[in-house]
């Protein structure tokens, strides 16, 4: 087992990992920016080493500094967290070289998740479901008329090297195509000297639908029930559940047999996440997979009541999983609810400050807040503006939907504007109830909605 | 089902009932003190009503204002909690003379089990095992000599019409007896009006086993793995568990088995709960029963996932308990830690003041704090000294065990004095580890020993 680990991460997935540590008796060791010396994760860890100014790039995305502070202060592993270097496959490679175990997947396996076109072509190959559309690369107009006239429209050009929402454009009928096919080639070569196109269906009124997956260095695999995650605005998640509440038992089974599957194919280490879109048949299409540990994974902790950051740190040090595929019972329901230092009124833009006060709504069976803030702390202006996860669990939806109204109708935040509000309506919307929110309504439909109910409350209130 | 219930409690378990009222939909009205003001529970609840001064005794303990208040604000029941009135018959009683339901048993059932002599004849002809002494009442010498000679010393003589400590003498060799026998009686004569006595063995080395019982209307019957709650102090629980670590499954069953024959024959009504003594050879013996909902009724919610509060409710408006036994399983292990504002250093001594700063340790898998103070709370001295309770729940003990130390560690409370470090380091003793604890240890061997560790690192600490 690790004596030390070193966290490469902030905020409050920092502090979780520090938490597991301390459980599991391994020493930790943060590392900190300019602007995060008096954080959480700091005042939490055993060991606390600043890597750089105040700017991701030069503190969290340091790579150099972040292996320094390990090797300085003797630390056996990383755990790199989610986002910043969680998906980095070259920080992986760092970290080997430098004997130093990086606590996900490997290297390999990161580089080929993290290209999408690369993704996609793996699973097709696997016999994974994928989005509707080309069978490997596209390079001239009559592949791609033909693929087309197949999935039929609207459709995406995406570029095979492209990424973060480059490279991609939208067809929405025949007439474009060619045009769109031209200019999207062209563009793919000047900027990623690459002109390998492929295309994939625009999935309407689907459902995002993941599934974490584990693999130990003995190839042992088990899979969890699904989240239900979609409930997203700009791609960002907002509410998250497990399970998914449309699904039959024997869906389930489909969906974990199929993620099952893919795990294998890859020989994946670690924790990971597969994602896909439902449609309304239900119908499951791969869409891309996360290789570590996600902001949801505690909904999928409540409902089986396994710690997947200690599994993580164990299977990382060459312990087998401690649970087999028999031991997943699906008990209950989870809810988590991303709290955000934003103002929804104002474009969702991002509020930097000092908590005041603050009061949170603990309390009762089946309520767990994680949180990387405290009365007193300042939230930077430099990166994720997530301050703290509010979950329940009931053994009934309707029941942890409830306890999760009551937990942010209590909740006291002084000193900073968050989206509590906005959580609380969406938490009451029909469709949202219903559990058929599909991908884009939180964005096309609730917003909207949600704004004019704002601004209409704004000019009674002005009036009176 | 009920439309609004008031609580007639305060502090962490009134906020617990509000709370689940909350998530049921029901409406709730807070009773408070004139000290208690700006309490949780007040701000919490729909409604709140003011029952007199700050004493218990024109508040929380005036059965008229509380009654008052209930019918001036249309309550349909009363939640006892715990302490105050919810082991007093008599209001129980004023409560249906009221057509508002009490929410716990039927009076007569309160009454005969607040009567410890009453209680512990009816579970000996209920064929519950009960500490060995007399059978039935004790009149004259002749008859206490014969109990003795059967059980042993050192024994207790215990006045019928005692309680609360009144009434009972230890008697520690034969030569005593019969002195102690006629002062006894002498007294229960001039203090009860009543000569009745009855002879009770002193069980050292015991453990402190308790069950939780259900029952409904219908009859329906279920009950749940023990609690260990051998860790006291002045008969004041300080660490709670579930399960006993100690017991085997069939021990178990064997020990629900007695519980439930027992809760058949009162024909109970609602929750409440069976407390024993286990001796070295897991024999178990019934000492009282509690017939209210206990302080430490989480852990078992923990281990069981089932809402207690919740079953409460339902069950006193009528409806059927909402799990039958084979749903009570037993899954992984609970430890509750009572966060008292009192000084441990200092006999205990409770420490009022205002919270200025707190910082709750919550986060992560299977951590749960149960509370009824906030940053800027004032701590009232007139009442019990329980601020909160942390709850920690793991698949295996010693994580669990880690958790809390874990909790303990990170948990910053300025302003008022707490316990905390003395259940720091009583987590750590070896005989809590092992699970061995009886319920006279913490007095007399570890609380002295923790005094002179403390006292030794004060003169340390007064040298440098």
């Amino acid at each position: 087992m690790f004596q030390k680990v070193l966290v490469a991460n902030r905020g409050e997935i920092a502090v979780r990992i520090i938490r597991t540590l301390r459980e599991l008796d391994i020493a930790s060791v943060a590392v900190y920016s300019e602007a995060d010396t008096e954080s959480l994760h700091v005042q939490l860890a055993d060991e606390a080493v600043c890597v750089g100014g105040a700017s991701a790039q030069s503190s969290y995305l340091n790579r150099q500094n972040i292996l320094s502070a390990a090797i300085l202060t003797g630390a056996d592993a990383i755990h790199p967290g989610f986002g910043f270097l969680a998906e980095n496959a070259d920080f992986a490679e760092m970290c080997a070289a430098c004997q130093i175990t990086f606590i996900g997947p490997r290297a390999a396996t990161i580089e080929l998740m993290g290209d999408k076109a690369n993704a996609r072509e793996f699973m097709r190959q696997a016999d994974v479901p994928v989005i509707p559309g080309s069978d490997g690369f596209i390079t001239t107009l009559a592949q791609v008329q033909q693929v087309a006239d197949q999935v039929g429209y609207p459709l995406l050009l995406k570029a095979a090297a492209g990424g973060g929402g480059k490279g991609i454009r939208k067809v929405e009928r025949a007439t474009e195509l060619a045009a769109q096919f031209t200019a999207a080639q062209k563009e793919a070569e000047s900027s990623f000297s690459d002109q390998r196109m492929y295309v994939e269906k625009v999935m309407t009124h689907a459902k995002h639908i993941e599934v974490q997956v584990f693999r130990d260095h003995a190839g042992a695999t088990i899979t969890f029930p699904e989240r239900d995650c979609s409930a997203q605005r700009h791609h960002q998640k907002v509410l998250e559940e497990s399970p998914c509440i449309l699904l039959t038992a024997a869906k389930r089974q489909e969906l974990m047999q199929i993620a099952r599957q893919a795990t294998i194919a890859m020989d994946y280490l670690n924790t990971g996440t597969l994602e896909f879109l439902m449609d309304r048949q239900q119908n499951f299409y791969f869409m891309e997979m996360n290789t570590r540990i996600q902001v949801e994974h505690p909904v999928t902790e409540m409902v089986t009541g396994i710690d997947l950051i200690r599994e993580q740190i164990l299977v990382a040090s060459g312990a087998a999983l401690s649970v087999q595929q028999q031991d997943i019972q699906l008990c209950g329901h989870a809810i988590e609810c991303r709290l955000n230092a934003e103002d929804p009124r104002h474009d969702f833009m991002p509020s930097a400050g000092t908590i005041d006060y603050l009061y949170w709504p603990l309390g009762g069976l089946g309520t767990r807040i994680d949180s990387g803030v405290y009365a007193g702390s300042m939230i930077p202006p430099f990166y994720d503006s997530m301050i703290a996860k509010l979950i329940t669990f009931s053994p009934e939806r309707e029941q942890a939907i409830s306890k999760m109204s009551r937990l942010l109708q209590e909740l006291v935040i002084k000193g900073i504007t968050t989206n509590q509000d906005f959580e609380q309506a969406l938490l009451a919307d029909p469709h949202y109830l219903a559990g058929t929110l599909t991908t884009n309504e939180v964005s096309q439909r609730f917003l909207p909605q949600w704004l004019a109910q704002q601004k209409l409350g704004d000019e009674q209130h002005a009036a009176i």
